[in-house]
């Protein structure tokens, strides 16, 4: 306990003295502030420290933190845009790093958890497909993978691929059985990324601007792939992917919990020391509903996320709890950050304060690892079978 | 453990048979319904299945729950309107109780305690005042305890004292130092119902009718108190007005909870069994995403709660995470029966179906307990102490 | 156009002497306030001013107003509950003088229309069925006319058929061809309460207490109906419906704006008048958004409300703009009244202010005249056909 | 009226032939897609068809358009981010030139406002300063003008000067008379950015890219003025202040509704050609709630702007209309941009649809122009005054 603490006390203070400054300094870009260099030049000093990668299993030199001592650990590295790329905790990185400390074999773990957890390489997770393939509904999923030689061969499309430019390997998504909107029949395979018939075809130009590798277009044509390389189960990917799903929403909460919080604290930090109309902003009644409202948000957030966290540590799948956290998590955390932006007025639309690319970076949030309709969708099915007769 | 589980069990059945049907036949109104005699019926059975007052200390015949073991059992009981006053836990009753058993002197616990436990006699706290005496802000308040013959001359008025017709003591908020607005010199006194000078002048005709005794109009008329009933130090009263008010706020959440849960499932379960347009209501997007909505209010509220009870259980005063979690509550909760209301359509704002009336005791609760606004002032200031400098 | 501006000052002048103390005195309860005696004194006395149904056709002794002229009157006559009615321009009279006028054979106005202009008798429009009929989706109707001895016989259910009790007539809506959920095929029936047949069941007990004749459940039994009195032409009923509707969702609109409006200056002057942590409540911030909000959002209401009626009176459906108005408005006049409640505090949930009567009374209108959610349904069906491609 | 129908239609066509393209191929940059001569040969062709500056005077070569006829022609504009620029109804050039029309003399206007109409250079108008000076309260004016040689030395600094860099003139608002904090004595001047003393000291990097000219901090240091460049009386400044800002106001609506229309447009065509779980997105309920919110929140901006501006054109100062409108706009166009992202799902968050782009440039609108807490803030005030009593 000791250790969580200081850990966190420690992360708090590396990411404030070597993190935000550099951060700052960009407005949150990555590739502008050094890219895959700065990567490797703060992961460094976060090694030196004995901060990196805190959830490893410490057979790979982490803390092998449970998912409720990661939560304000992460969101200590969340506080800068930077930072969980600085300690490792970053996505996809971190939620492929946990798959396959659960689902990978000895030798799988070597060859690519190792790396993983030292920072020697990043890694991507290739499900999303172009329309009409793999969404929202991960069912619909077209890429396909085929035996061939003792191997497999797999060809498709993919986009949106988080960290694939310079990722050191992929973990692929392909059907191995099924047709189209089967929810059966995936596999996943691990794959170095110099495997002939990987291209990344493009970055899509999302708003965001902090993830190293971008989100990406890609085709696999031909991609050959050993029998070694299957993770898990053939036909069980869907399987895993559930695996990976509850924990990776999490992680994503936790660490925007540290930026929305930031963009907070910076909101009250400017109104508390600006006038305007006789009073400081912040003793004005629609600041302090603002602000007020912000730290509700804050409060809820947390509360879910320890719950949901709580159920993953004690064996669950929490399906319920982790959607109801993540949907909750990323529309208040957009509300968070909406209203730093407002109560900061004209500076609060620039970079001369951070709230402003801190709403860019949220933003996608309420769309990716399933969009909050989609999740309001499985909870309402969920409730009418509870109570629906 | 199996204790506490058993309790929610037999709480949730007992409930269920025994007191929701008279609720729903009553739409409610706790005088229609037999009034004071429900209650002692009721409270009988209670008794009998061991179900009543069941956070009293074991001394006093409950189980002496914990704040965290309350919650479970105090939802249980919210489920039917009557449910809290079946098994004794409603306000002010439980509040009171709760206070005496921290405050009080062995004799008055014998005296007041005990019989409240029993649910021989209700008991009511006179605090608020009519403008502009004590409201949300207490420090306003303006009755007056002054020194007479040994003992204590008590006269002012109050308005919203709820429970105080019928009655068997109060607890009277007075000021024996200080003036108005200052924040300190209450003092709490106990006051047996038949103490001349006593007056309950009307009942306030709020929207809700399940509270016995209503929330009435009171003027205190040279009402002499002896040293022996003064509740705990000469001058301390504002301070156990904040022992009371932290758990007091979570009870209060507990229960409602129990009655939005019951909005929500009747919603569900009317929406499932009815179609339009060619599906199901519960199969059609709208109504899915207020179905989803309710259960992510829910969740949060509950986890909110559950955090705020844990701090007070470990002792804190956890002023932050009550105002928090009451807040957050009273608005949840609020939406939850407002959308259950529109998802059951003509019948939603009718007695036919239990929702409406549930939106309707729900709605005062934004108010008292301190208003939203009132919470967001506390809760904004503490931040703006917290980060803005 | 001096008229106009004098019948608006002189409405507003009766409703508030006149009216306005009745209302208040019972809470807005019309059966407690004399019922259909109260009806005919204040309609009495709004006869011998000229107010009394100012819309009506000037044959029929009223001032033949537009939607647009309709706007001022019905909302200074909605400032008090009872105010629609003791001017004779509440539903369901008001859309049926409506129809009436426009579909209506020379005899029926005679018949029907001259004493309901007149305040002679109420009328009830019976198109709502219990499920499975016709509810929102009108094409449910289950009631059926068939053809006998050279008339109709009329069999069916009917549900929330406001002001039935007491009415002198009904217009009912029944099937003469088609089957159940053919969007053809009704036909509209004039019949006098007297016929044999026709029973009022039950009131169904909703929240509103200021609806004259309530919201009943009704048979109808072999109701004997003559060619005369079929209203229009046969099968053409959904098409008359829907002459009817879009104006009379406008004049809810109007009326209920009224009522807000009066809820909103409540709030303002309550505020105004009222002390808190040393300021009027009224200078706070938090009050201040409340307040101003309520202003938006009754200016947007009318806006929509002008533009719409400017759309009829030019001689337009105006399904799109009533519709969207209609939503809009119910929404919007239910946030100012909660807002003008939670101004209000403790006594916001009483009876000692007209805010708690008046948002009981609202609360309705997002459901009855088609829900937000019927409504949202349509009108997105309606863009998306127009980008849709 | 032929003729606004004829320059609405060819307006919509210029913007979507030779506008709409070069602002989708810089993703609405507009320094990237050519700055300075950009405009230039937008407005050539916009010249060659008649459609440049069609609100200036006849006199000076435009229509001469009132504020209800700029509505839909603005609105067309505004559909792309480039298509104000390029027809030359921008702001703030076309406050400016709204300010000059009503208070120039005749030879400002030849020397100011003809080139300003003809496209021949462009202005700024330099108010806002940084804290602690003129912000959301204008009377915090700190910038002076004094008294010299005949003429008036203007000193003083500036930030978010909208246009600054590479306008060819400025507006000044520099105090005359009186000290910080009184809403009087403040004088406008006019001085060509060639007048020594005027230096651009840095862009604000805001998250918008599409004003020409940025947002800039600027010094005046003894920029010597004569008075025949006073533009109106001295000490008047804060009156034409006003004059300007109620049009200018309600112009950003009309613009920013172009722009929000378009986005909703996106969202709605995208959401009919994508198949999920079955179906079209178009016609899953929760889409669809999303399309009618921005059918509602589209109209009712659009009718809160048409009564402002007829208020307007009828000569009032339409203070209130103009703050209401304003604020629900600023509010409402965001909450469609925000549904239309999040309609178009991951594509939504990136240059792949111009949604991105048009709820980045419209966020900072809830903030200029007056925050809307601002004029919440007024709006409450002037409610307190009507029925506070």
């Amino acid at each position: 306990m000791s250790t969580l603490a200081e850990l966190i006390t420690e992360t708090v203070e590396f990411i404030r003295t070597e993190v935000l400054p550099i951060d700052d300094a960009h407005d949150g870009d990555v590739e502008a502030a050094g890219g895959e260099n700065l990567r490797i030049r703060l992961q460094a000093k976060a090694r030196e420290r004995g901060l990196l990668t805190p959830h490893a299993p410490a057979e790979f030199g982490g803390h092998g933190l449970n998912m409720s001592d990661r939560a304000p650990v992460f969101e200590a590295a969340g506080y800068s845009l930077f930072g969980p790329m600085a300690v490792n905790v970053n996505a996809p990185d971190e939620g492929n790093l946990h798959l396959l400390a659960h689902v990978g074999t000895a030798s799988q773990r070597e060859r690519y958890l190792r790396p993983l957890a030292e920072g020697r390489h990043r890694s991507a997770f290739a499900m999303t497909e172009p329309a009409p393939g793999a969404g929202s509904d991960p069912g619909a999923l077209l890429t396909r993978a085929e035996r061939a030689d003792g191997g497999w061969l797999i060809n498709g499309r993919k986009r949106f691929i988080t960290g694939a430019d310079g990722a050191g390997f992929f973990i692929i998504m392909a059907r191995t059985s099924g047709e189209p909107d089967s929810a059966q029949g995936a596999t996943m395979f691990l794959a170095p990324a110099s495997t002939p018939g990987i291209s990344i075809d493009r970055h899509v130009n999302t708003i965001d601007r902090s993830m190293l590798g971008g989100h990406c277009e890609m085709t696999f044509t031909d991609v050959r792939v050993s029998d070694d390389d299957v993770l898990g189960e053939v036909d069980q990917g869907f399987r895993y992917a559930q695996v990976r799903l509850g924990p990776a929403r999490m992680t994503h909460v936790m660490r925007w919990t540290g930026a929305a919080q930031r963009a907070h604290e910076t909101a009250v930090a400017y109104t508390a020391g600006r006038q305007a109309f006789g009073a400081r902003l912040s003793d004005l009644g629609m600041a302090q509903q603002m602000i007020a409202d912000n730290e509700i948000d804050l409060a809820a957030t947390r509360a879910l996320l320890r719950e949901a966290c709580a159920e993953l540590d004690a064996g669950g799948r929490a399906s319920k709890a982790t959607s109801i956290a993540k949907t909750f998590a990323a529309e208040a955390l957009h509300r968070v950050t909406d209203r730093s932006v407002q109560l900061c007025g004209g500076l609060g639309v620039s970079s001369d304060l951070p709230v402003a690319k801190i709403a860019r970076e949220l933003r996608p949030f309420r769309i990716y690892d399933g969009p909050s309709e989609v999740h309001r969708w499985s909870i309402a099915k969920r409730a009418v079978r509870q109570y629906g007769s």
